[in-house]
């Protein structure tokens, strides 16, 4: 019988596994169609529980159609013969296009070496969750639903959650940007918000013009979406100025892509003067400008940065994009595109298209928590938790990796510049010795950068950006003296 | 003085409210760079607050590096000089892609008559959100909160989470779909999903077959990404057999989509023959199969019907897109696809070039909330009042509006076809009146339907049910009678 092995989990309640069993025992044939049910007494008697739980559960598989009670005959198994298998096969491999094989072949969390159990991973630059205050956001969570409850269960709209939205604007505001005219759409993510903005302003083959190396994400979609890259090489200060007016000369880009602060991967932050430049080289050759904003609340030294969208007074053509994942809550995938509010409104459309809104739940709670002042306790803690843990590792790797440079003035994350020592050769030395990390070439536009790597600490204790840096630094000095 | 006449409110904290003040002052220029604020002691002595809470504030604007603290002197304003204003001005317009364009051409949201408040809407199909039992989902959040708490804060895979996953690979094989050698991606409800397949197995030109009607979303996304879409007329069974061979026949079609259950916006349930007959006759032309699942939950009747993916036993040629959107949640925006593995790999490297992944903690909750037992019991709660709002609808529609047909099994919405009459011209009528619907044109894919309109009443209580569809008959009639 098909309880007389039957044994339940404290976890699901009980009516539930019963079903779960009745269920399974079809898939499985052990019911056919047909099959005579034990009655809801014997069950009840079999397995030592109440009989309304029995009952529960054969009426709910009786209102799903997986079993009919015909009255004083008993209960049946009614599900419809599978007649036979249409065995409906397809090669899926041949019918993939160039767009999804691209985006796998750029996925470097399947191109790269992946990190397993026990090893030291600088890989990531993602904050470390164990800084979150779970407590605020928990707050935040019931604050949030006595208020509003079931409508942000509900659909809402594509722009964004209304109070979210004009926080923003006034976040924005407050960085100087003049918002007169613009307005924010709210996107799962940078990641979002570039890949709208490309899908919604280029065509395949036109030209993009960006720093190299930059974002290694914003890469794979400008590649994913066929566009023609254009590198600017960098310097300390940020873009080369002289280099840029050539390309953009020689080149007619669509559109540039800029980080200006916490560059990814090299963390540089462009100073005030050299942002005013760049931006007026953009402006006179009339192409506008997409800009990755960290978020200057990372900034570990206290002069105030503005965004490049704020250096162009009443004009649009800077669109900021801005995130919060790169110091909180990235699992909530909430970002925001700052622009033209007639682009928008075209953009919104294109949001609404993709799917439909961003989670209205994620928005509240998010606006919730940065309203009530949390985000800037939050700040205050992770700012000197982070700047020494960016003195400590970039101490570790002065001391320990033989370098030309090492860039970046903060962040979560250290460029490397070795001298001229393939580090994708240093990584499989270290892969060997339990250390991974992120090799700087996938961040160029043009296949170089081979020389280069980027360490991300945020996740990592002491102790092991202790011996994981100096492993790194013996790899390399094992290839320098062959 | 520039707290003279400063007024806190009771919502924000105080010193949060200080360092806003402060910064509009300077944005409104009645601070300059350079400008000397009041001491810490006198803003405590003049606002009448404690002398900590101003000096959180003074602190918090310096470390943003907005005012400066100079020993012996007092505290200045430090902002950068806007030295020009750029104004670098693009016109957006011209530069909107046709993606874009379509997609807002297409949005619904902006091309047909609003709800303004008052008005009797049947426009809408989502669930009924006064019904989403709200202490259980708040229960769901405390116990993922206790169990898993920041972790779900920060980034995920793009796959989705783990625990949902398993949990609806076991739904979906209940259903008696065969799982082995298929795998399920989270995605941002069947939008996202639906626009992750023609973004990954299409290219512009290429050939799709579907229903006409069908869903007026999928439609948009089709369209946007330059498809070519032949539409399959319906008969009360579902896609008309003999139309399909001849079209499958006669085009070279990359895919087929299907709304075998609940139909939007028809209502029609496929039956079990019918299903297998439609997908004997693509898997005789080797043309895979998306299928919009609509969960089967909300079937009124008892007769079980399973998904066409049961249907084809261990072959992988339909690709199964759920969501719980219809019933559940939409806001959270959670659906998914159940497809063959290698595929779904490559759909999951496009996922994360997309957004990297669906909100972590919208997951976790949902899995939580479903795995309680608390979905099943709001199901047999929500589906007899939805039947009886669906009878109570049905009836009154019968009552009161001349139509050529009604179609419809169940589900949130009712389609009638009325006869001959332009269901435009109806609504022109019914808005001055305060009563919007649906027109049934945006379902269909040939320009033809303009005599259909789609009611929904999910969220509409039953007086308005009464009176606006008594007001939609009366201006039909009115028309007829011309």
């Amino acid at each position: 019988m098909i309880f007389s092995f039957f044994d339940f989990n404290k976890e699901e309640p009980i009516y539930i596994q019963i079903e779960k069993h009745i269920k399974e025992s079809i898939i499985r044939g052990l019911l056919q169609k047909g099959s005579k049910l034990p009655s809801t007494r014997e069950v009840s008697e079999i397995l030592k529980i109440s009989r309304s739980t029995v009952v529960t559960a054969y009426e709910n598989l009786e209102s799903e159609g997986i079993i009919e009670s015909i009255k004083g005959k008993g209960t049946f198994v009614n599900t419809i013969a599978k007649v036979k298998e249409e065995d409906f096969d397809i090669k899926w491999d041949s019918r993939i296009n160039t767009y999804a094989s691209t985006c796998e072949d750029l996925d470097i969390i399947k191109t790269e070496l992946p990190w397993e159990r026990g090893m030291i991973s600088f890989k990531s630059i993602a904050p470390d969750e164990t800084l979150f205050d779970i407590e605020e956001f928990k707050r935040a969570f019931l604050n949030t639903w006595s208020f509003q409850g079931e409508k942000i269960l509900n659909y809402g709209y594509a722009q964004g959650y209304k109070p979210l939205i004009e926080y923003l604007l006034e976040y924005m505001a407050n960085k100087g940007v003049d918002i007169k005219g613009k307005d924010i759409l709210i996107t799962n993510g940078f990641t979002e918000a570039f890949d709208i903005l490309i899908n919604s302003l280029t065509e395949p083959g036109d030209t993009i013009i960006c720093e190299n190396p930059t974002h290694n994400t914003a890469l794979k979609i400008m590649r994913a979406h066929g566009l023609n890259i254009v590198g600017v090489d960098m310097t300390e200060e940020g873009m080369d100025l002289v280099k840029l007016e050539n390309l953009l000369k020689s080149n007619k880009p669509k559109l540039g892509f800029i980080i200006p602060s916490y560059h990814n991967p090299t963390g540089i932050v462009m100073k005030g003067e050299h942002r005013r430049n760049v931006l007026e080289i953009f402006k006179r050759y009339s192409v506008p400008l997409i800009e990755d904003g960290f978020n200057e609340e990372l900034l570990y030294s206290s002069s105030h940065v503005p965004p490049l969208a704020s250096l162009c007074g009443r004009g649009n053509g800077v669109i900021y994009v801005g995130s919060l994942s790169k110091i909180l809550f990235p699992g909530l995938r909430i970002g925001w595109i700052l622009a033209d509010k007639k682009l928008l409104g075209t953009l919104e459309s294109v949001k609404r298209a993709r799917n439909i809104h961003s989670s209205f739940l994620d928005q509240a709670l998010l606006y919730n928590y940065m309203k009530s002042g949390a985000f800037n306790k939050y700040l205050k803690k992770v700012r000197k938790h982070y700047r020494e843990k960016y003195s400590f590792t970039s101490a570790e790797v002065m001391k320990n990796i033989p370098n030309e440079f090492i860039m970046g003035e903060g962040g979560l994350h250290i460029f490397v510049k070795l001298k001229g020592i393939d580090s994708r050769k240093v990584l499989e030395g270290c892969y060997k010795r339990g250390v991974v990390f992120t090799p700087g070439d996938i961040f160029y536009t043009d296949g170089s950068g081979k020389d280069t790597l980027r360490i991300g600490f945020s996740k990592v204790r002491l102790e092991d950006i202790e011996s994981g840096i100096r492993i790194i630094g013996e790899e390399v000095k094992k290839i320098a003296d062959k």
